[in-house]
C-alpha cells in the first residue's frame, strides 16, 4: 500500500467514526475500559449501573457519562449519591449520543484516575445503534416485561453488541417471556454476544456480569502497559 | 387578512405538517376517527390494540396501520388474526412514522368501510413526538415496569397527547412505581390528558378506555354528517 491510498481510506470513515477512533485512543492510552450501555426506556440501565458500582467500587475506580434527551439529572444524581463522578450530556432532544458528544463528555472525566468508564446512552432501541462512540464494548440491557420479541422488531441494536444483559428476572413468574425465543432472536443477529440474566432488584446474576467486566478491565490495563 | 398573506402562512407549516393536514382532511371526509399510539418498545402498544379490537369489533369497524423499523409482520399478523385489516409500514430503520409514510398507508385502507383507524407508531419515546401524522388524538401507552420517572426524562412525547394509558397494572405489586409521581410528571407537561389505568393481561380498565374511544368515534361521525 502506498501513501497515496491513505486519504482514500480516511474518506471511507465518516466524521462520527473518525472522532470515535480519537476517543478510543484516548481511552486506550489511559488504560481505561469503556462500555456503552444501550436499552429501551425503563429496562433498567441506571439500576444496572448502580448495581455494577456497588459490586466493583472502590476496588475498581469508575466514572459514568449519562446521556439524556432532556436536561434532568435524575440518573446522574443517583450515580453521584454512590460517590462516583458522573458527567451529564444533554443531547437536546436527540435520540442518541454520538462521538462528538462523547468526546466533550470525556474532557470532563479524569481518565488518569479511573479504570472503568460507563456510558449510559439515551433510552432508545433504534438510534444509538448507528453511532459508534469509541467505547470498547456495546452492551444492551433488555428486561423481561418488555417482551421476548424485541430482537426481531429492533434488530440493528443487537448486531454490534458484545454483551446482552436480561434484567428484571424477578418478574419472570408474572410475565409471558420465552427465554429461548429471545436468545435465538439475538443469536441470529450476533452469535458472539455473551448473555447475563440478572435482577437489579434481588441482585441475582449481577456478580457473573461484574466478573466478566473485571476480566475485561484487567485485560485493558495490561494492553496499556 | 388579505390573500397576500396566504403564501406566508403556508410557509410557516413544514412539509410534514402540510401532508398531515391533507391526511386529516381525508379522515374527516370519511368520518373516520384516527388515533396515533406511541410508546417505548415493550410497553404493550400491540396488546392494547388487540384488547381494544376485542372490546369494540365488530360494532365498530376498525383498521390498523402498523409502523415498524424492521420488515417483520409480528404485530400486523396478530391484528389480522382477529379478522381486522392491517397495513404494515416499514420505516426502513427510521425511528418514527411521518405524515408522508402515513399518507401512503392510508391509500391502502378502505376508509369508506371503517369507523376507527388505529396507528401503531414505532416503539420509541423520543422521535415520534416530532412528527404530526394527521390523526385526531395522540395516545401514549406507558407500562408499570418501565418506571415512574419517564415523563421527567422523555418530556416531549407527553406534551401533545390526549390520552395517557398506563398498562401492566397487574405488575404493580411487584414493582416500585409511584403513581402520583408519574401522573404529576405528565400533568406538568400537559394538564388536559385523560388517564386510563389498564392491564391487557387481566382486562382491568380496558372498558373505560374503549368507552372514551366510542364517544369520540360517535362525535367524529356526527361532524362528518
Amino acid at each position: 500500500m502506498t501513501t497515496e491510498n491513505v486519504p482514500v481510506v480516511e474518506k471511507i470513515m465518516n466524521a462520527n467514526d473518525q472522532i470515535a477512533m480519537i476517543n478510543r485512543k484516548k481511552l486506550d492510552d489511559a488504560g481505561v475500559f469503556a462500555i456503552n450501555i444501550m436499552a429501551s426506556p425503563g429496562s433498567g440501565k441506571t439500576s444496572t449501573i448502580l448495581r455494577t458500582i456497588e459490586d466493583l467500587a472502590p476496588d475498581v475506580r469508575i466514572a459514568v457519562i449519562e446521556g439524556d434527551t432532556a436536561p434532568v439529572t435524575i440518573d446522574s444524581d443517583k450515580v453521584k449519591a454512590l460517590g462516583i463522578p458522573a458527567v451529564q450530556i444533554n443531547t437536546g432532544g436527540s435520540c442518541h449520543l454520538d462521538a462528538p458528544m462523547f468526546s466533550r463528555g470525556l474532557e470532563q472525566v479524569d481518565l488518569a484516575n479511573i479504570d472503568l468508564l460507563i456510558i449510559e446512552n439515551v433510552g432508545n432501541l433504534i438510534c444509538p445503534a448507528g453511532f459508534m462512540l469509541g467505547s470498547h464494548a456495546n452492551v444492551v440491557v433488555a428486561s423481561i416485561p418488555e417482551g421476548d420479541d424485541k430482537p426481531y422488531k429492533y434488530p440493528n441494536i443487537y448486531r454490534g453488541i458484545e454483551v446482552m444483559i436480561i434484567n428484571k428476572m424477578d418478574l419472570l413468574p408474572y410475565v409471558d417471556f420465552d427465554m429461548d425465543y429471545f436468545r435465538k432472536g439475538v443469536q441470529i443477529l450476533n452469535n458472539d454476544a455473551v448473555f447475563f440474566n440478572i435482577s437489579c432488584k434481588t441482585g441475582e446474576g449481577v456478580s457473573e456480569w461484574t466478573s466478566w467486566l473485571k476480566n475485561r478491565i484487567q485485560q485493558q490495563k495490561e494492553l496499556a502497559k
